[in-house]
């Protein structure tokens, strides 16, 4: 039903029906039946915790909130697209839970992580922290009320991280593979964990923080455990990785792009986000190495600036498009775009694989949110 | 050496040297073994994060001070014991990863618990956040500076999580078990979190929120893991749960008489400081059962008050002596521990595991800190 109508929508935009087409269906399907295991997830958990503990039924939401408003399922595809590079008739429902479980584990780390950063939104709602705080709202949210949201909502990432530990196994367990595929899923979570400290202690390694935080668990992360729990044998690992490492550069330098160029509708955030917070990222990095001081002023002016005016923000985004430094990070970014699909080209991998990572990297270069 | 020491200090003060000495000495070997493990655990993981993110090696110092001040190693003993009850051959070195898996997973608990519960002691030192809050000093700890030490202790835990995973599996691969024995261990954690949200909301279902919180992961999971970990067959989990559930409650108990009685100087805690810190505790909640109001006096004049004085807090104590109220907690106590000890007798375990359980039980009645 949905690659049919993929395929219909197709005809009438796209020269090439026989490819794109199918590939829109794949991802759809893919976020589709995510969704559907996370829902199905969800409610199970809801009855058993609404049987074990009703009270704690208040952090159980904060993390369904969160989970179910996130849309893309980026890493779930990641994660189908290595398993068809390795044994293309492989189904779905073998590593649906390890796609489930993906998600969650990203709640996990996002709700510590705003709490952390102070970040009040995500995905179009309230930060977990900031939805407990208004449910206990009743109580009158003083100082020790903030304190006991903040509790809950650390609680909520910790039940979250147990559950996409379960939810992994299952499809570890249903692959034949729960040894490897578990011990690459849990470096993976203590490499993200790194990655955050880092971040948070403002490392100078900015390269080496984005490998841990983001790369780990959004590219390489994914792209191996569908690997693994396809059966891969040692050579296609390494040409995943060979793939992910500048696929995850790729991903950072996008999301780089997006905060401070980005659509505030589509982002979710205000224009500039990532100028007024401050953030370091490879834009204001870029400027500073190629752009004298005195034209950069602009952006020396409102960096880290939260109350900066729109105004005085749109003329430091206007100075980074006429000094080239946006067009020299989008040359970046399609470069590194191309470095991830060039070791795809030969590789033991099959085609239909090949093909889905190949989207996918287009894709992460070109996401709008 | 071990076991020659142990049986040497017996002959001098025991009647029975032939079977307390045994005991004592396999307590003390599993104590000194996962001492070991972890020691080994810590080294390596060190070199590795090192290597990756060293200045992450703040986080990593705060989970491994926290985890090697922990003394008495209960939780493993309670595993191998079980371990020994199935199959009384099977050797320690099988489990041992599990057991240092299970120390790792309090500090875990224990890290986020004290920050959310404002503890600022842990084990005769500072709690985690406190430790990190001191070692950023040098930045000075205003209000941010506090939030990011904070942040990083959560982490700290979060790093924890992923760390006692990696060694629970190393034990389930080691013992051809990871499916079962992973599916009860992270059923484990969920419990856990549920049972500390219940706790932080207050919840009025006391009962269930200590057998949540602190029955599952101390007695019932221990028992159940090293059981699995050995191969039990379900009559044999069957009867590992009929011990667990009074024993689980056993231990809560003698947690409550040692927040109330306790020698400040075994527990680290100041005189009564439950009764201080207003915990609605089961020796507080035996005496508002029995204990006419106006004879309860002391007691409520003090309860919650962290700022009473030491003479206020023992006239407390002493009432609470005087109307029978301890010695009444006492014999529940005493009278849990046989019910724990009663489905031991002529069930399909090893003599040998049988002894050592209900050795744990009566040590869990009688432990002084």
């Amino acid at each position: 039903m949905v690659r049919s109508c993929a395929r219909k929508d197709q005809t009438m935009t796209q020269p090439q029906p026989m490819t794109v087409p199918a590939s829109q269906s794949w991802l759809e399907t893919v976020r589709r039946a995510v969704d559907e295991r996370l829902s199905r997830f969800f409610a199970d958990e809801r009855a058993a915790v609404g049987e074990l503990a009703p009270d704690a039924l208040l952090v159980l939401r904060g993390l369904e909130s969160l989970t179910l408003r996130g849309g893309k399922r980026l890493r779930p595809a990641m994660l189908v697209a290595a398993q068809r590079a390795i044994e293309p008739r492989a189904s779905l429902s073998m590593v649906l839970s390890a796609c489930a479980s993906l998600e969650i584990l990203q709640s996990y780390l996002l709700i510590h992580d705003d709490w952390m950063d102070g970040d009040e939104e995500r995905r179009g709602g309230p930060a977990v922290h900031v939805l407990i705080r208004r449910e206990l709202g009743g109580r009158g949210v003083d100082a020790v009320g903030a304190h006991l949201a903040d509790s809950l909502a650390i609680l909520a990432g910790d039940l979250g991280c147990a559950y996409a530990n379960r939810l992994f196994l299952e499809s570890a367990n249903a692959c034949g593979a729960a040894g490897p595929a578990l011990e690459t899923y849990l470096r993976v979570q203590r490499d993200v964990v790194l990655g955050q400290t880092l971040d948070l202690l403002g490392s100078p390694d900015v390269s080496r923080m984005h490998d841990l935080k983001t790369g780990s668990y959004t590219v390489e992360g994914p792209l191996l455990l569908g690997a693994i729990l396809a059966g891969a044998h040692h050579a296609q690992l390494d040409v995943l990785r060979r793939v992910a490492r500048p696929l995850g550069e790729a991903f950072q330098v996008r999301d780089d792009l997006l905060g401070t160029f980005g659509d505030p509708k589509k982002t979710g955030k205000p224009v500039g986000n990532d100028l007024r917070v401050g953030k370091h990222n490879a834009i204001v990095r870029e400027c500073e190495l190629s752009v004298p001081a005195e034209t950069r002023a602009p952006l020396t002016a409102i960096l880290g600036r939260i109350g900066a005016s729109d105004d005085d923000v749109r003329r430091a985004m206007t100075m980074l498009e006429q000094t080239g430094v946006r067009a020299r990070v989008e040359a970046r970014l399609a470069k590194l775009v191309d470095e991830a699909k060039a070791p795809l080209a030969g590789a033991p991998l099959s085609p239909e694989g090949v093909r889905a990572i190949s989207e996918l990297a287009d894709l992460f270069g070109a996401r709008e949110s």
